[in-house]
């Protein structure tokens, strides 16, 4: 049913939620593709993939990737991913830490599609809630009307929370 | 000056922010003692100490300690602490992840103190706003009266996040 709402998802995708060995490289290239990140920000998202490799589960991320087939079958390209995570002390409330599409595959759905799946993901696990957090500066105006076109609604502000004049802005979603 | 307005800190108090071989024991017989929290709750804040003697500053993780010298000036018995550190990709904000003080010392204006040190501490560090997390329930109702008395703002509620029924509030100070 929901095809018939939502933006097509381009064939020959699939989902993987375990790490490869090349999965540090990969999240920096998707990240940085963007455009939208400091190098800070780019090393957090790169060392969210390296706990998760040293501490496993314990380290409280998780993966979830999205692959296409492209070129060559037999090297599928990662074009997407998210990290996320059961918050610690809570029953069954997540954290998006981190969603991005490769810049050579955004508008395509990708995104709105793994948000999906990831939601379905997160409802099996018992998840009744998801979090995501992002700045408030004008650049990050698209993000913020894909959450809320994704379902998301606006939860809170942080005035000034991630420097002078840039607040975070947060947005949830009910599962239940 | 504050003296005059703040109620008095008992005689024979010092701070301490590095850590001893045993904080992990006094972290849990402080946070045990405060009959607060769930023994998952209890393991985190064990975990946090563990984690900054892992890893060191890379941990995020800073703490301070109240010692009293107590019956024996040789052996300080460490009736409070709190952890908290700046948060990853801000300028200048800062979670307080942690405060307690030991059931037998409540009431005698040490967390108020402790806080107040906090302040200082993070301000010298260039810190811009401290942030304090807690939750909606009845049993908090002291805790949250006492953010407001220290001069901390409610900023947000996230209801139905620790669990069904169980908000968290979220409260701020700006440093500047």
């Amino acid at each position: 049913m929901q095809a018939e709402r939502e933006p097509g998802v381009p064939t020959g995708l699939f989902l993987r939620d375990r790490l490869w060995p090349q999965d540090e490289d990969t999240v920096a290239r998707i990240v940085r593709s963007s455009g939208f990140f400091s190098s800070q920000e780019l090393a957090v998202a790169v060392e969210l993939v390296s706990e998760r490799r040293r501490r496993g589960a314990a380290s409280g991320y998780e993966f979830l990737f999205v692959e296409s087939a492209g070129s060559s079958p037999e090297e599928p390209l990662t074009c997407a991913y998210c990290c996320y995570g059961e918050i610690a002390c809570t029953e069954g409330s997540y954290d998006l830490y981190w969603i991005a599409v490769d810049q050579g595959h955004r508008s395509s759905g990708i995104g709105r599609w793994l948000l999906r799946e990831l939601e379905a993901k997160i409802k099996r696990k018992n998840g009744r809630q998801i979090y995501i957090e992002t700045s408030g500066r004008p650049q990050y105006e698209p993000t913020r009307r894909f959450y809320l076109a994704c379902g998301f609604q606006h939860l809170a502000s942080y005035p000034e929370f991630y420097g002078p004049g840039d607040a975070k802005e947060v947005y949830w979603k009910r599962l239940v």
